[in-house]
C-alpha cells in the first residue's frame, strides 16, 4: 500500500466546494500520520464554463489521470445548457477513465427517516455499469427543430463490457454475509441488449455457486424498492436502470444527502473518481445547510478502492455513531465535518 | 354516442380471465338498458402460443381492429421465453392501433395503504406515450454468444410523435383544476431526444398558458414520487420511462392491484385498449385472491373514452365508495366484482 495518496479534487460547483472540504477534513482526519495526502484542485464546472467556454480541457485531464483517485463535490448549473456539463465534463471523466463500476450503496442509517412506513430493513448496493448503455452518447438527429424531426438515442451493450461488470457484481454478492445478486433490466422489451445481460449473469453466475440469483425488470424493481426494499443485497444493472433506480434508493434510504458513490476502475489503471450521488443544490449553497455525510461516505468508499480498508471502516463508524446520537439541533455543513473529523480521529 | 359498444375481449394468461370477468360483470351493469354491450373473446397469449406458436395472427388482429375498443386481462407467464408475448403480442396491438398515449392514472383511494409514511396525499396522471422510445424495437446484435457480442437498442423520437403526446397531456391538464403538467425526461444525458421532448414541451405549452410546467429528470422524478407525490398533477413522458415510473407510481398509491391504464389513440379511428397495470400473477391464479379493481377501473377508462362519461363516473364513485367502506374480511375476486356491480348498478 502506497504511504501517499494523491488525490484530484474537482469541488465543482453549487454546494459542491463546501461538501467536498469536510470530505477532506474527514480524509486528514482518518488517515495514519505517516499517509502524505497530496490533493490539487482543478477549478472545472460552470463558473470555468462561464468563463472560457471550457468543460474539460484535455492536458488537464491528462494531468488528473497522474493522480490515485478523485474526489468531486457536484457538477451543474441552471444557467448552463443541460448537457453541457454533463457530457463534457462528469461523463467525460468517467468514460475517459473507464469507470465501469459505479457503486452505489443504500443503508438505512439510525435516525434517518425513510418516507417508507414502518421502519423498513434497508442494506443493499447497486452496481450500475458505468461506460455503456443509452450513455455512451451514440445518438443524433435528423431535421431538427422542423416538424419532420426524428432524434435517437443507441444503447450500447458489449459482451465485454457486461461481463466485466457482472463479474465483479457476482464477486461483492460472493463476499458478503447473505450472497445475494439481482440482475435488473427490461429483457421483455430490450430484447437484444436484455438477452445480452441475462445470458451473460447466467453464465458467470456459474463460477459463483454461492451467490444466489434473482432477476427483476426494471418497473417491477421500483416497486419493491418501495414495498420490500429488504429483498435486495447486491444489485447490477445498466448505466440508465442504475441511474434511476439508485436515485429512488437514495430516497427511500433517508435521502440523498446521505447516498454516497464511487466510478470505479477495479484495475486501478486509472483513477477511480468518488462523489455523492446529490447534486450541485445551487439553491441552498452557501448557506451551510448542506449534508456533508454523503461526500464524507464517499471519501471512505476511496479509502477502500485504494487499500485503506480499516481507515474506511473507521469513516463508516462515524456516520453511523454521528447520526446515532445525533440530537434534535441543526447542524451546519462544517459542524457535521468537524464532528466526524473528531471521530474518525479518536 | 352509438347505443351499443362492440368490445374485443382478450383475458390472456393467469388471473387475467378472472379479473376481466369482474370487467364485464361492471361494465354490463353500468350501462344503460339501451345500450347493447356485445363482446368477443378473442384466445390469445401463453396458453395459445404454447398450443400453435402463433401469438397474434394478421387476420386475428384485423377482425380485432373491427371492435369499438379492447378489454385485456393480462399478458404473459414464465414458460414462454421473454419478450415473445410482449413484442408479438402486447406491444403489436399498441403499436397496430397506433395507441400513443397510455394514461395511467394514480390515485390513493380511501383506505388503502401507501407504503409511505405519513398520509400522502396522490391525485396524479401519467400521460406515457405508446408508440416510440427504446419500445419500437428497432434493436439487433452481432456475434451473438461470442466474447465480441455487440446488442443495440435504438430509441426513436419523432417530432410527429411527441407533439401529438404532448399536446394531449397539455389538454388533460388543462382540463384538471391544478393545470399543472411536468415533463419528465433525461435530456442532460439523452441530448438528442431530450432536446425535443423539451423544446416540443415549451413550444406546445405556450398555447396552454394557463397550464404550468415543470420539468425533472426522470431520476429525481423517482425521489419526488417517494417523498413528494402531492407535486404532481399530470405528467408526460417518454414510452420507457412512463413504464418505470407508472409502476412506481401504482406502488405508492395503493399498490398494482389498483392501477388502471388506457392504451389510447384519441381519433378513435383505431380501439383503443384497457388493462390493468399489474400482469398475470401465475402463482396467485385460480385462487380468487386476485383483486379486479384494476380492471373494473380500466373498464371505468374505456368508457369515458366512448363517451359514456357519467357511467365511468358512477364505476370511479362506486370504487372510492366500495375501498370506504370495505370491512377488515377478505373478499374474493367474484364477490369485489359484485360489490361494485351492485353499486354502480343502484
Ligand atoms: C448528472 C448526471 C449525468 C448523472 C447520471 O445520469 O449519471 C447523475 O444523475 C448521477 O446519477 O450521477
Ligand atoms: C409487459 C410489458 C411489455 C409492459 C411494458 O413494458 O409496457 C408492461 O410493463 C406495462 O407497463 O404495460
Amino acid at each position: 500500500m502506497s504511504r501517499s495518496i494523491s488525490l484530484a479534487v474537482i469541488p465543482g460547483d453549487g454546494i459542491g466546494p463546501e461538501v467536498v472540504a469536510q470530505g477532506l477534513k474527514v480524509l486528514s482526519a482518518v488517515l495514519p500520520q505517516d499517509v502524505k495526502l497530496e490533493t490539487e484542485e482543478y477549478d472545472l464546472g460552470a463558473k470555468r464554463w462561464h468563463a472560457t467556454g471550457e468543460t474539460l480541457p484535455d492536458a488537464e485531464m491528462e494531468r488528473i489521470r497522474q493522480h490515485d483517485a478523485i474526489l468531486l463535490g457536484a457538477i451543474g448549473d441552471p444557467s448552463v445548457p443541460s448537457g453541457t456539463l454533463e457530457r463534457g465534463l462528469l461523463l467525460k471523466l468517467r468514460f475517459a477513465f473507464d469507470h465501469f463500476v459505479n457503486l452505489r450503496p443504500s443503508k438505512l442509517f439510525p435516525n434517518t427517516t425513510s418516507p417508507l412506513a414502518g421502519d423498513p430493513d434497508i442494506d443493499f448496493v447497486v452496481v450500475r455499469e458505468g461506460t455503456e448503455g443509452p450513455y455512451v452518447g451514440n445518438g443524433g438527429s435528423i431535421r431538427k427543430g422542423t416538424p419532420q424531426e426524428v432524434a435517437n438515442e443507441v444503447s450500447v451493450n458489449t459482451a465485454f463490457g457486461v461481463e466485466r461488470v457482472v463479474r465483479d457484481a457476482f464477486a461483492r454478492a460472493q463476499a458478503r454475509p447473505r450472497k445475494k445478486l439481482t440482475l435488473v433490466h427490461k429483457n421483455n422489451v430490450l430484447v437484444y441488449a436484455g438477452h445480452l445481460w441475462k445470458d451473460t449473469f447466467d453464465r458467470v453466475g456459474q463460477e459463483f455457486p454461492e451467490v444466489s440469483t434473482d432477476y427483476l425488470h426494471v418497473d417491477a424493481a421500483t416497486i419493491f424498492l418501495v414495498t420490500d426494499p429488504a429483498r435486495f443485497d447486491v444489485i447490477v444493472t445498466d448505466n440508465l436502470f442504475g441511474d434511476i433506480i439508485t436515485d429512488l434508493a437514495a430516497a427511500v434510504s433517508g435521502g440523498i444527502g446521505l447516498a454516497a458513490s464511487g466510478n470505479i476502475n477495479p484495475s486501478r489503471a486509472f483513477p477511480s473518481m468518488f462523489e455523492p450521488v446529490h447534486g450541485s443544490a445551487p439553491d441552498i449553497a452557501g448557506t451551510g445547510k448542506a449534508d456533508p455525510t454523503a461526500t464524507v461516505l464517499s471519501a471512505a468508499l476511496l479509502l477502500r478502492h485504494l487499500g485503506y480498508e480499516a481507515e474506511a471502516e473507521r469513516v463508516d463508524a462515524a456516520v453511523t455513531a454521528d447520526l446515532a446520537e445525533r440530537s434534535g439541533a441543526v447542524r451546519t455543513t462544517d459542524e457535521i465535518g468537524d464532528a466526524l473529523a473528531v471521530r474518525v480521529a479518536s
